[in-house]
């Protein structure tokens, strides 16, 4: 694995922890923890299904949880933790969140919006401030989960 | 303007009256309303300073109002009027949706993800599902909307 700056693998368990609460429920497997100086803040799963809401995927779902931990709308100083690459509009609310690692587990060939289709956060990089991702972490954990679910439908 | 397609400007001026209402909370004032055969059927205004939220744009606002009225995480021919082009999350989360049309008012040079800056839909095409873009709808009046809400900055 490369060299990945301020990464710990235990939140990227924890995510996985998320993302098989989605499973259990019915949801395609994909869980998000966000991390700010080493704690966990929030932690959110994937609930399309169950809400009927084409917002409700992980990403945002701890997006929203840690807007109200920090009572601000910068999650400044905080990374986020995902089992999958995020889709346009997660990697989009990721860095309109200012969120400064993307740690991702499985890529999505055909919907990643951090490097497979399009690395959103390098087309969005300001001078004053830089989301960067790192994908692949824990990937054949994360992709097995994916792996299983689809193959039981 | 260019001929296009399903479009009623009755529906970009509620999109403005939406985008008045932001401005009168002190929000940038961006409103947003989404059009299923030819009606109304939710809307939305930026409340990000309100409710400290980086979720919290037009787009998104009125996106998760028309999945509850719908009782559908997909939008299917649904049609989304917004006074300001879209950043990277909504347009990903209006892509996400499967809404059909995005007509916007004002161009965003630093942010907008629909023509300015990357032209989402399009790299999101699919064969079976086209999302597509129409910009500069009134956007005398949308942009004269942002200027003065910077001026009094």
């Amino acid at each position: 694995m490369k060299n990945i700056p301020d990464f710990n693998i235990a939140f990227m368990k924890e995510a996985l922890k998320e993302a098989e609460k989605a499973q259990k429920a019915g949801e395609i497997p994909v869980g998000a923890v966000i991390v700010k100086n080493n704690k966990i803040i929030a932690k959110g799963c994937n609930k399309r299904e169950k809400e009927q809401s084409s917002i409700s995927h992980a990403e945002i779902n701890a997006i929203k949880k840690a807007n109200k931990v920090l009572k601000n709308f910068r999650l400044t100083n905080c990374d986020i933790y995902v089992t999958l690459e995020p889709c346009p509009m997660c990697a989009g609310a990721i860095i309109e969140s200012r969120i400064k690692n993307i740690y991702f587990g499985a890529y999505e060939p055909k919907e990643g919006a951090v490097e497979s289709v399009i690395d959103l956060p390098s087309v969005y990089n300001k001078k004053s401030f830089k989301t960067q991702g790192f994908g692949g972490i824990m990937e054949k954990e994360c992709k097995a989960l994916m792996q299983s679910f689809f193959k039981s439908k």
